[in-house]
């Protein structure tokens, strides 16, 4: 604090440094700028590279197998392959028979023909277009109950099931059409994409299984509605104690297995298929069919028949499809591309996010007109796929054609399967959302986030999915505007021994420099920050004057800008530096900037603010702009002094 | 590019340097660190400074003196400063009698009772309160014109004469109270000053002084209907030419003045001032009343009737009463603290915006039970009271006095005024608020800035005043939340004969380090810009490799991500540096920090990223960092190379 001498004294690799003079940038003309900043904006990763310097028809082949990944790997696929994709494909189809069936149910679709037919069409389209080689394609928990409550606000559908079923169409097709354009439109992908950030898909997945759990455990109970507006349970407790028992042996197991890691998602697809078997053996064996327990009965055949003709495109209820598309597409676009990129991350290869997006939305569009419901990548078949060892999207095709072949051939077997099951399955997985872990660690790391996934859970627990998604959006922009609303401004110090100047805060041993104050404004100034900034460093200049008066040293000289961190500045920014500086002068403080960037620089240049400054006050680092400010002050202070009274 | 050596050998001074490491900021409680937040938030300024260390009385004292300036300067007055406030407060009384009628009419108030009332109470209130010692109070032309459009939406003032001037009063009301909430609530104040960007103003101010402007030519004209619902004039030609001729005076007048600078205000008032002389004179002996020039005629007297019992507090009206309020507050107040600020700048005093919303809104709240409607500080008669020597807010005691005096015993002298000399006076006025100049400034600075200030100006005249507002608070938002989710990443170069590294396209002679990528992330990290930070990033590595690959040289081998100008991180942005860091690794690069901040130090700390990258290869500068790698890179890389592979 009370350091009478000057750190870091003139050398002579310091004169060859001052040699460099801040540079301000060569004028653009606009529409060059304009277009680069168009292109950095919306193709950060220039897709359009590999294009470059080929044959037309090589372009076409290109293009070709960038619409359709198959086209790059069917001709090197090897009975290798075959043999790895087999098995893997076989053995999520295992799991998609259950899971599909429990969430055609969560969606009061029907469930068999509902799970056959969203299990054949889409995996194929997605094995020709998609580009990861681990995805496995199927129906979600979330997006069947957004379906679920979105859709049965409109429409009930135990009274209407045939309205209810277009209109689920209608959205998976709207859904579709949603994820192929925003692939195209790289645009809207990337503001979408940006703003549903990590904390807000913890949160909302969290409040939605909560949600899902409740429901389903009412149901095991026989407690009230099953859904809120079916069929009444009287209670029963053949019901409740087949749901508990069956809910407690998939816990048990999935707590088991979570020991050996390695196998944990594969033995959770066995669970899964086991109680199926189990519980539909038991009816089959007790009758319990006849004391409450409700079964899934006889089932309607019939592989994917043609939907198109189904889709509903006139008021009232296009509206509630289109609303209903919208979300859950988004929330299904969300966890494919995520669960694409984790397991591409794992097996070091590329996914290129918009090819995803075409490639989910396209199988979405033609899954609509093949009576499918909504389709994406899920997490726990994603990862039983994985550890089964598969190679490419080949396995989607087995699983497509296991399922099929299962369901057309095998449905007597489940006739006797019970719903209780069913839900004590959709509860397991639902279980596994709901992580606790990750809000722990957000609230470890950063406080801000844990709000916004609070925020995100609490809404869709306590309102509805879309006022949790709203919520939470909301909560995240302000986050944002906030911070460039409220920048932080640090005092630098002079860390011993160094021209290095670093906050004081967080390097308690960096020394203040006598009569000069330095800042470090650490945003972009802009009119949402301008006047806090400029009260802040106002304070700040108030603040070093008291204390140097009150220790009875010189009084403040210079006052030093650091613009390191100011990536940009409009004019509302200029005119606050304009203050500060008719403010300085009035003080006799003189003002120096040091390293502002490029765009700072065009701009302070263009506004003559660098004329009123002088550029000879502009310096490359602060302790080139230290060591001048004390050279000043020692050798010509009374000469200098003179010009700054600009009254 | 091709540079085979590199540039900066350590030094001694250099390992000396190397001593320092990245502190990690100790751990704050939490609710310690969320106080000290909140206090920087809203209270950048430390408003509760001077109160420190006082006894209680003297803390009474200065309380008194915070919400009453008067109390602190009124006891230091002299007859220097009385004769001073004495000639600049008649000079703009004779700017406020026909602007205040002017005014008045534009907000379809009845002129005289409205000029008057409003040009007593609220100085005399301010005189108190105030903090400026400029500012003259008095009503201004967007906010009449906005109450006239806004409560003629819902009344029609020619029809329901009574109830409009009760919703002016009681707009009036709401306004005032507003403003003094946001003077004491000073977080609302600053997220609303925030928003109100300096190019929002210039282009809503233009935009409305456009739409006055037409209105008031087909008035001169005689054109059409004189506003939107009331008397429908016929065309008349003696008024045409009465007005075109008293518009075509001043604006020739005001352009001369122009000439001399110093004097341009005080003329335009006495402008003002001879046009109404001039033109009741013209009409009066010429008896063009008779003839279809419209006259004031005869005037309801009475100064400052109470008017509390007519505010209007029962629905339907008070929500358009409530509306008009919020918005005309805003924008005068918005005006009120930007005059006060501006001429305080001049005279090197401070004034705190807090206090002066206090004042403002007082005047607003206690005008609105005395018959006023609402005030501010316009800039014209401002200027006008700055540039006639005014020292104290005394000369709007003054004013006040001889507003009352001329319009109580003076009357009759208005009865002939033409109306049409009134619009010239609002004609030429607006004229000034259209500012071209700073459009163009602002098309030089900053074309973001150039697009928001024609947003609002387009979406005032062709939409209304509210449309234009929100379209402009919303371009100026998305701008900001565009800056964050489209953050710049640069390569920096080390700039010959020094250790410092800077932004290539800046300096072009800034030489790449060779095998090392350096880049500087230019914004915080946020979810909304973290994936496409990732895409960008991984861009600039891919792009680097190809250029070594075809120049033939060694591979790439470090990246080095400059985090000065990263104010902040969340937990996707921590995300998405492990998976830059799994990319780099994948590739065998190693990837190193420099200078990351505290706040971002703390975070990677909590979130274990600092033990996966190795604190040794987080740098306090780029230099050092750089050095370090061409250190490891020439003496022990095969040795190194190894526990990269990690896969």
């Amino acid at each position: 604090m009370g350091n009478a001498d000057f750190l870091c004294p003139p050398t002579s690799d310091h004169q060859q440094q001052c040699a460099h003079r801040v540079a301000i940038p060569p004028a653009q003309p606009f529409f060059m700028s304009f277009k680069n900043s168009l292109k950095e904006t919306f193709f950060p990763e220039d897709p359009l590279r590999q294009f470059k310097n080929k044959t037309p028809s090589k372009k076409l082949i290109l293009g070709l197998q960038y619409l359709f990944p198959i086209l790059e790997w069917a001709p090197r696929y090897s009975l290798k392959f075959l043999k790895s994709d087999l098995i893997s494909g076989i053995t999520i189809a295992s799991l998609a028979i259950p899971q599909g069936i429990s969430y055609a149910k969560l969606a009061n679709l029907p469930p068999f023909s509902a799970s056959v037919n969203s299990s054949f069409i889409p995996p194929l389209v997605y094995a020709m277009m998609g580009s990861s080689r681990d995805l496995a394609v199927g129906t979600v928990a979330v997006a069947s109950l957004l379906t679920a409550s979105m859709l049965g606000n409109e429409v009930n559908a135990a009274e209407h099931p045939t309205l209810y079923l277009q209109l689920a169409f209608t959205a998976t097709f709207f859904a579709g059409l949603l994820q192929a354009s925003l692939g195209l439109l790289r645009k809207c992908a990337r503001v979408y994409c940006g703003f549903l950030s990590h904390a807000t898909i913890v949160g909302f997945l969290s409040g939605a299984a909560t949600v899902v759990i409740l429901q389903q455990l009412k149901g095991i109970l026989g407690l009230e509605h099953f859904t809120k507006s079916t069929d009444i349970f009287s209670w029963r407790w053949e019901s409740g104690v087949l749901g508990v028992g069956f809910l407690f042996f998939l816990l048990v197991t999935k707590h088991f297995v979570q020991q050996e890691t390695t196998q944990v998602l594969l033995d959770i697809s066995n669970d899964a298929l086991t109680s199926v078997i189990l519980g539909s053996l038991l009816v089959y064996l007790t009758h319990a069919e006849k004391h409450g327990v409700q079964i899934i009965g006889n089932l309607k055949k019939g592989l994917n028949p043609l939907s198109f003709g189904d889709l509903v495109f006139t008021t009232p209820y296009m509206a509630t499809a289109l609303k209903t598309g919208i979300v859950t597409g988004i929330i299904a676009l969300a966890e494919g591309i995520a669960v694409g990129r984790s397991f591409a991350m794992f097996k070091h290869y590329n996914i290129d996010g918009n090819k995803e997006m075409i490639a989910i939305g396209s199988m979405n569009l033609v899954g609509s007109c093949f009576s499918c419901y909504l389709t994406t990548g899920p997490f726990s078949r994603s990862a039983v796929n994985f550890n089964a060892g598969c190679k490419t999207a080949m396995s989607n095709v087995i699983m497509a054609t296991a399922v099929m072949f299962t369901l057309l051939f095998l449905t007597p077997l489940f006739h006797y399967t019970p719903l209780v099951v069913l839900s004590a399955i959709i509860v397991s997985a639902m279980l596994g959302l709901i992580n606790y872990d990750a809000a722990i660690h957000l609230w470890n790391v950063d406080k801000f986030d844990f709000v916004v996934c609070m925020a995100a859970y609490i809404g869709v627990v306590f309102a509805s999915v879309e006022v949790g998604l709203v919520v939470a959006v909301a909560v995240s922009v302000l986050r944002l505007l906030l911070f460039v609303a409220r920048p932080r401004t640090f005092i630098l110090g002079n860390l011993p021994n160094s021209t290095i100047y670093r906050n004081v805060e967080q390097y308690p041993n960096a020394n203040n420099v006598h009569g000069v104050l330095i800042l470090k404004i650490d945003a972009p100034i802009y009119f949402a920050n301008s006047s806090y900034l400029r009260e802040r460093i106002i304070r700040w200049i108030d603040d070093k004057e008291d204390k140097l008066k009150s220790t009875g040293n010189t009084s403040l000289q210079y006052v030093i800008l650091d613009m390191t961190a100011v990536g940009s500045i409009d004019t509302s920014g200029i005119t606050m530096l304009e203050e500060i500086k008719q403010t300085t002068d009035r003080r006799e403080i003189k003002l120096v900037l040091a390293n502002p960037g490029a765009e700072v620089m065009k701009k302070l240049n263009k506004s003559k603010f660098l004329e009123k400054i002088g550029q000879e006050w502009v310096y490359l680092t602060v302790g080139e702009a230290v060591e001048a400010c004390n050279y000043k002050l020692h050798t010509c202070k009374p000469a200098e002094s003179l010009p700054w009274n600009i009254v």
